[in-house]
């Protein structure tokens, strides 16, 4: 029997394809170091889970469809504190970011309408926009420039009657750029004169390093009406599992639309919200401190990998993640020889192949995206088997 | 700014228009019964809560997108109560049915393909099927003959070259009709003549009375390969909020289509698996006593109304909802009524108009859902409310 072909044409992520030989070299007693993925080894804030184990309702009701108050309440408080001002009922509590996102391409977009979106970007995006029927537009923003904005001319030869929205990610994932109040501030003037949104997904605001700091989208008023910021608790707060992310916007449209979508699923998890709710209460130390530590893991990595001969790093300012660019002829089939075909003194090193977050074919084939969301001492272990991989990839294809 | 028109489209339903003179009623200090939702007022199993407060891990870490192995394995045990035979890879864990449903559309369906539903229907599959883009064609069952399957000559006629599946609800929402194994068995050979699949929404598994037996759609695996079941625990456990829900079929393709989706979305909730894993484990006591109890009250309420003159209603024999006929015009004109003109002894009712649970227009238009969630005492008094409101709105609307 068919599936559908919205699904059949899906590609599995580098990754996915990647996972068995992963499992397969731990099987065989190989360590796998993970710089493939964004779950932090940072414990949650002790108030979440407090709040977790306090919980004490004689039963887990349905919720708002919207979200509970108190926790959106409490959004409001904490987005003070990155000088916006939102109210309760410009903030939508939804199943993680991966919804919020979904959201808001079906909120904006009819099917085959645009969005243009700086490549690379998050995979997922992918597929909410293939779910909606969304066509994503890229515009190429490049590791010899350290991933800044591409030009605004760049973004405005693209823009159709169909462009519907420009899609950033702030602190990014995967490259780390974060972007400067000038970059939003044009990019914002162009979508007003073209009469479209934009939207920025900033989950992973507080990880800004080198003393950068962050501008949210949320703080130009006098573009509310055609700002949203897709939100989430999942790696601020090291709860990914927990799923409890957010829509704002001073558009209220926008969320009145979402919420018929949200109806239709009823609520987002009650538990979770409990947590989450109880996360925001967590001291500023506990945020300042998971940045620093990310900010120190970070400056390992990128350091130890820069001086691999070769690699080519494009050294990151925010979130946990940065592009290389290694000296071989195919990141995907250098990552299967690392899973497969090698091992260091017992470690090996799974990472994101970066072909799958540019649309435009060709690009990224020799790129990886990094996380750097592990300890310090996997992370050196880390570089020095990629440091010796290299060396026998390359010796194995003759790349000289 | 536009909106998406998929978004502008989709009708608020009648619940959400009624909402605001519910919640007025409640201002001027009248008491809402709500027999319009499905919240049940019966508690969690005390497993479930106590897994929660067990809850210790470091960090709520991501889980596996399909759902985590202990509550898929439990699953299984839990279907071999209802001889079906399913191993933990046939079962992905989703955000709720809601989620189930959603993704069960985008995987067998492209846009504009068909599912054939009988009707009336839960109202989000509306929302479910439109964000899909895929086309619900009603078949009308009806309250006059019990609400049991239309023939298969009804379903059959409506069989395009489009059609992908028949969607069932057993036991049913919101008519509490429980399809026999002779019913399920007919369309069963109906899907395999034409090669289409059979979903059965069976969420309301436990509620069956009267003596009645439910038959799962899992327990034909000699039609394996075109069944596909849809689970939750929110009415089993009475854990509305937790978001956990499934899909259960023995056909790899439509579990391997879904996990594209189920990837994207990262994974269902953490802590509320733990819960459901534990709730798995309450005594047959816990769901036996919560099914006597909605006996009980279905027992009350549909006696109740059924001696209010010129009210017609369907015998439920499973779920906790009920159709009723009004003689009245217009039932949602008499929900208004109720809520912002009508009360008893500071009382007053609030249910579900049952329009939007019918695609063909103009049914339904005197009907409403009646669920019967609640205690007997508010029950009771359920019945007192609607007898002297359907009096006085008859009056005024010089109804004889």
């Amino acid at each position: 029997m068919q599936m559908s072909k919205r699904i059949s044409g899906f590609q599995a992520s580098p990754i996915r394809r990647l996972s068995p030989y992963a499992r397969a070299a731990e099987e065989r007693g190989v360590h796998v170091i993970h710089l493939n993925i964004g779950q932090p080894d940072i414990r949650t804030p002790r108030e979440a889970i407090e709040a977790v184990h306090a919980y004490n309702e004689p039963f887990i009701a349905y919720g708002t469809s919207e979200g509970e108050l108190v926790l959106r309440k409490g959004l409001c408080d904490y987005y003070k504190k990155y000088n916006a001002t939102v109210s309760p009922d410009e903030i939508m509590i939804t199943t993680g970011g991966s919804e919020a996102l979904q959201f808001v391409f079906m909120t904006l977009c009819d099917p085959y309408d645009e969005v243009i979106i700086p490549e690379p970007f998050y995979t997922n995006v992918s597929t909410f926009a293939a779910t909606a029927m969304v066509n994503l537009v890229p515009v190429t923003s490049r590791i010899d420039d350290a991933f800044v904005l591409p030009s605004i001319e760049d973004f405005e030869k693209r823009i159709t009657k169909k462009t519907m929205a420009i899609l950033l990610c702030s602190p990014n994932n995967p490259t780390g750029h974060v972007y400067t109040r000038q970059e939003l501030a044009d990019l914002l003037e162009l979508c007003r004169r073209h009469d479209i949104f934009l939207v920025v997904d900033e989950v992973y605001r507080e990880f800004c390093y080198d003393g950068e700091s962050f501008t949210s989208v949320l703080t130009f008023p006098e573009y509310g009406e055609r700002t949203i910021c897709i939100d989430s608790f999942s790696k601020r707060f090291s709860m990914c599992g927990a799923r409890i992310g957010a829509i704002v916007s001073h558009n209220k449209d926008v969320l009145s639309s979402a919420m018929k979508l949200a109806q239709a699923r009823l609520c987002p998890p009650a538990i979770e919200q409990v947590a989450a709710t109880a996360a925001l209460c967590a001291p500023e130390e506990y945020v300042e401190a998971v940045r620093q530590e990310y900010e120190k893991r970070r400056n390992t990595l990128v350091a130890g990998i820069q001086e691999i001969p070769g690699c080519k790093v494009s050294r990151p300012r925010g979130a946990f993640y940065f592009v290389v660019d290694f000296p071989v002829d195919d990141a995907e089939k250098f990552a299967l020889f690392m899973l497969r075909d090698f091992s260091w003194e017992g470690n090996t090193v799974m990472f994101a192949p970066a072909e799958d977050f540019y649309v435009t074919k060709d690009l990224g084939r020799t790129q990886a995206r990094i996380a750097y969301v592990l300890n310090e001492e996997e992370l050196k272990k880390a570089v020095k088997c990629l440091e010796e991989g290299l060396k026998a990839y390359r010796r194995l294809n003759s790349i000289i």
